[in-house]
């Protein structure tokens, strides 16, 4: 319980999330594990399928988009980013639940762009299948041949032609074209290579299936391919869309990718808090059953040191998350950038830590196909350079900090600032004598 | 800004007491270092007598005491842990601005047990003064002889003796002793070694003045004696007090010190908190004025690294300690003493961690006396072993958390635990044939 | 270069083992990578087979085996631990390279017991085909259903039955048992269930191929199944075995497992080093390659300080394991037991880092399949776990460490222990006064 | 024992310094604390002065000069870096030990200076007094208004007036100048502050009874003085010195600093790796004797993980300094900067940790006057950044594997860069049908 259990709605929520979870998710890890082993590993899984409909009964579905995010009309649940945090948290403890829920990454972030800067059109033709959960999505940003955390390196084209622009570029972890339904990746790429550097990019849609449009190969996270969702290297070659497919307008893709990233961070750090509360369970109830040296492991200081310091880093990163979250729905998404930069340093690296912990409590099981941690690991890790790596958010981190002291000590004039030389002139007048 | 922001009287405190602190306290650093530097160091410093009117005038006295905390009449302002808070964070800022306030460790725990569980004779003496900042108080547990981390090793003896009782024993890291109006100091021993051992304890009043209390000597902190509050080690031989100086009965030492404990560690934790924000405040200010090779140290990337980490770990300290205060407003010190020993362990190391960066920033001032840093370092550093060292905190955590996990998986009957029995034959049925 | 390059025997082999590598192993990692992903993952590697007699021509073969570890004759090149563990961290930089030189695990730990414990039909049948690689050889040690840690926990059973034994037990992490050619595999059971808790284990020699040894699945490591050598999770259901297939005798499995694991030791952390040496040859490879915000990835102090660290906990990892080995080779492997627990710990955290940062100035590639350093860090994260968790062996050192000082401690007579109670006599007199 | 127990020398002189310590040093801890508790604080301390002749009887006199470091005659015991190194760790072991023998700082360097490049006449004066123990030195570079990290920043004049030099400036951390016999001080300063950027700077010897220099107050040490010898700030108000105390040329400065900072930097991280030695004992000590909950602390699973972690991390620093040395001895010391950059890193956060958890386990105790922890701690902090704070050094060790990489890369023609390329290429062959 903390000081962020507000809303009822949101409480309610919580109650009916978790039943659900006990009721059709945890039961069927084992199931979706033996769907995804056996035959092709790359069609969508049936559980999945009859599951989704159950969360929509069960008013569970679409419950991540903010209500201000949404232009021409309300889609979703309506919640407030600290409304759907702890939501988006108990999703998070198994990889697969999200999409039960239509919550899941990529596509959330791509509603919401949809949502927010959309016309009629693009929303009637791709939102509204997204949010029915009938079409998956991609988003194509990173690309292999230069440094993506550095978003001016981006090199792929974006070149009007008549009523189209011709696209061009290669692209990788383009997350979720794996999966057979993928319908639409939103792309980003120069309209203007001549212009200033925040104006170069924009984004656009591309559907999945014209022409030029090509999977290279599937790329491996340690060993797991993530299917059927995957993580593609692609490749497009002169495809050609039409000129309404542009988002916002040429130009604009900087600003729509601030707007994109901002949620989607909080999304993916509630995720991983999930994550790392699920690891702490497993870890103090295996540490409950096996027994080493004469007592269960529980009876062994260091694995109390373990679940007590577990505790502790995951009570703090979930306290910043949903901060930046009450930070994001009362301030808004620019004034809170120093707070969602600082969640996305520290929740994947808390559940890092805890979930490597987990693990060694778990032994050789911990590493393998009979623990979720390994896949959770490899996962989590990946979140210390996806959307960004560490460095880049310390850096805005530093600046935000950096700017707001600068402010500060101007209203102050100084007072703090004359204070040392002060003591210094009186502390070597006293020591004159020594 | 946080979520926690709620109170206006709060925040209308806050805004008052930072406007004190920038007029009257910040501006007299310099001059406190002089009276203590000048003349006989153990005397109290006129400076502070000075001030402590101005902040009773502003109405910024006694604000540490809850409400729920007095017995027989409310004392103080009637604020709660989670208002409090914020005000003792910006205190904390510079080491010797709490006694201004009237807030100053270890009296604001004395009074708490005072008030809580004092008779009214032994509020009118002894309480009575100490709200009017006319006498100061000292707390006599730890003992040089023993892990004092564990509590039941105190070896002190308590005696009945006629309408009095006779006290023994060796104290050392008593705290205050040194203050020449330092009146009397609450003694923990025992007055029943053969009980059960959460009852062999009691804890006593007994004032500085009377035949058998000496101080043996002053103790240092790495270097710093600090003077004129000052840690004694003292003995107490055959010393003879009215049995009305008893507290709350015989045996009930441990329920005291539980009591007395709580509230005294989100104090410390929030003076931390303060001291880390100050030191950060510091390192960034330093950044900005020297360089080297070429550039400020701003404009090296390990020092903007320096600052970031420090922000991120003061705000998620700052969080949990009050989401700890919230708690033990809202469902009581008992049931918080999971958050409670949660930000006993991370406060101290947070402020350690982040005075380091500020040193490592400043170079050889850093180490000197030319800054508050070395002298803020001894103190936060003293903190992982005051009221308990880091293990027994974590310890608890650790047991809090084992016993939640235990409870709720009760609830949900097993049915997780069923998973990975049935995923590994599953498991096993599956790769039969490899 | 460092003090340990001692022998022109050793510098000479590892000018011709860096050669080799150079010509047949580095240019033949993608060729590798070919070879696992077509056809069947579970045959062994035409390439290494072809490598395999190069090596031996080359006069590279073998030379794992130090002199003093045969009985009935000198194997292998008779190098000294010391000697071979700068050739074992060359050949630990590609995964696979240790096979070609007939120098990789779990075959080099068997090979020693079978030439220090094997009896000469034992050393025939099993160990020449071994040192001539022709065949491979597994290890069952560790069981799905106790905590391994503590080798005492091991439940499985050799019972003598006539002439034979028959074994019952079921183990995980068999590893190489997926190599078509694994023969034989060194299992470890109780023969006296009720004897003193040391003495109640042996080691008996299994043939793979004889009735109710059974392969059930394949464990995966982070995703990875490490195929074609694979880690099996194994049954054996009443195998029967001829009683001259004992080691040693009965009871004496934990001796044999104290000698077969000090060398196995060095192994595994030398080629860790080797591996983490790869990884920051490729991380300043690449830093010098890709471009982030308008310069070379080295150009970032972040960069630079991960290298610098990197290069820091390597060389100090390689001199301690060098000593480590040193030590073996002059003092004895019991005698060196607290430096071979403490390479234990120290190497498998060393790489992890050192990979993990590789991981981190790559990006993306640095968790896919486009450098080995996912795999590298999967690995080096079991051997944390494999033959001991860090636990176990940081108890050995606190052992150890604590015996040394009680032996020294008595030799001085305790002068020293006087002196503090001397010296708190002296300040307590001193300070009387303050 | 490591291998670096090479010469039979240095094991002489090892045992006959360590039962020196034994009768003469750790004896007298106590009186020693009594001498500086005593009268004026800032005279030299008899004791050392009856020890000093005892140390010239027993041959440990002057240990520290390497052979190859002289002009003009041979000083010293003529032991080599690595010999000398294991018995300043043994001196290290007590604060005030290394002077007892003749080998403190900043006298050693002072002294190594003088022997390399000191004139007939300036060894005459200064030097022959040094190595008889009749006077000490000091050494003045560091300014208080200027990052002298960067020591192109050094701001001080020193200026040709006929046939004196006039020297102006500001320095502070003159550490030894509070001892009355400190006699001469090298003093560094611009000589022609329009030359190239390395050849600004010179070194002279300016006495310390000259008109102009003056002590102006000593500066503290985490609340130390470090009485007699302490810190001290300092003014040179045109101080005229003749023409011949010039050390080695104008413009030479940098190339004397280079010079005098390796062998410093060893003797430093040697003292450092004894102080955590004897910190380790005290701990391990201590552990033994106090119960808590039941047990002696070293009962206590985190207090045994203390213990073996400190263990681990001396032996890893203590090899590495070695390595270092041996490096100096044998390529010398511009072709060792990397290994000594590397020690002047890791010897003081490896003692600080250890220190810390000694105090932890100490307790109140542990931050007081009753053990050497505390200061120890300060001492070790202040080598974070005396001579070059730790960023400084790490990008040293970062510089130089680069360039190492560099060259080595270019030897193999190449041939590892050309594997990534086509791996890729195949994998993306391989993958182009998923």
């Amino acid at each position: 319980m903390t000081v962020f259990d507000v809303s009822d709605r949101s409480r309610d929520l919580r109650a009916r999330l978790s039943a659900f979870m006990e009721e059709h998710i945890y039961p069927n890890e084992g199931e979706i594990a033996r769907q995804i082993a056996e035959g092709d590993r790359w069609q969508h899984l049936p559980l999945i399928d009859e599951l989704k409909p159950r969360a929509q009964e069960a008013g569970l579905w679409n419950l991540f988009l903010p209500p201000a995010s949404s232009r021409g009309g309300t889609y979703g649940a309506g919640l407030s980013n600290l409304e759907y945090a702890p939501l988006c948290e108990i999703m998070g403890r198994v990889w697969w639940a999200p999409e039960v829920f239509n919550c899941s990454a990529p596509d959330t972030g791509n509603m919401e762009v949809l949502a927010r800067y959309g016309t009629p059109e693009q929303q009637e033709r791709w939102l509204l299948p997204l949010l029915n959960g009938e079409i998956r999505s991609a988003f194509s940003m990173t690309e292999p041949d230069v440094a993506s955390s550095d978003a001016t390196n981006i090199q792929s084209s974006i070149v009007r032609d008549g009523d189209d622009y011709v696209v061009n570029g290669d692209k990788w972890w383009t997350s979720g074209a794996g999966d057979p339904r993928c319908a639409v990746s939103i792309f980003m790429g120069k309209t203007d290579p001549g212009a200033e550097k925040h104006l170069q990019q924009s984004m656009i849609l591309v559907p999945m299936d014209v022409p030029g449009v090509e999977k290279q190969r599937m790329l491996t996270v340690f060993g797991y391919d993530d299917a059927p969702h995957g993580h593609a290297q692609m490749t497009f070659r002169d495809v050609r869309v039409p000129a309404t497919n542009m988002l916002l307008g040429e130009g604009r893709g900087f600003e729509i990718a601030q707007g994109r990233l901002g949620p989607g961070r909080i999304h993916h750090c509630m995720r991983l808090i999930g994550q790392a509360e699920r690891a702490l369970e497993l870890m103090v109830e295996r540490a409950g059953q096996r027994v080493a040296f004469g007592k269960p492991l529980l009876g062994h200081q260091h694995v109390r040191e373990a679940i007590a310091h577990s505790r502790m880093e995951i009570d703090q990163a979930r306290l910043l998350t949903m901060n930046a979250a009450h930070m994001m729905d009362t301030v808004g998404n620019k004034e809170a950038r120093g707070q969602i930069a600082a969640i996305k340093v520290v929740a994947p690296n808390v559940a890092l830590r805890v979930i490597d912990r987990a693990i060694q409590v778990f032994g050789g099981a911990g590493v393998s196909q009979d623990t979720p941690l390994a896949m959770m690991y490899a996962q989590a890790r990946t979140l210390r350079l996806a959307d960004g790596p560490d460095i880049v958010h310390t850096e805005t981190v530093a600046k935000v900090e950096i700017g707001r002291q600068a402010g500060a000590r101007q209203s102050f004039g100084g007072a703090r600032d004359r204070l040392f030389t002060e003591k210094r002139d009186l502390l070597q007048r006293d020591a004159g004598e020594s």
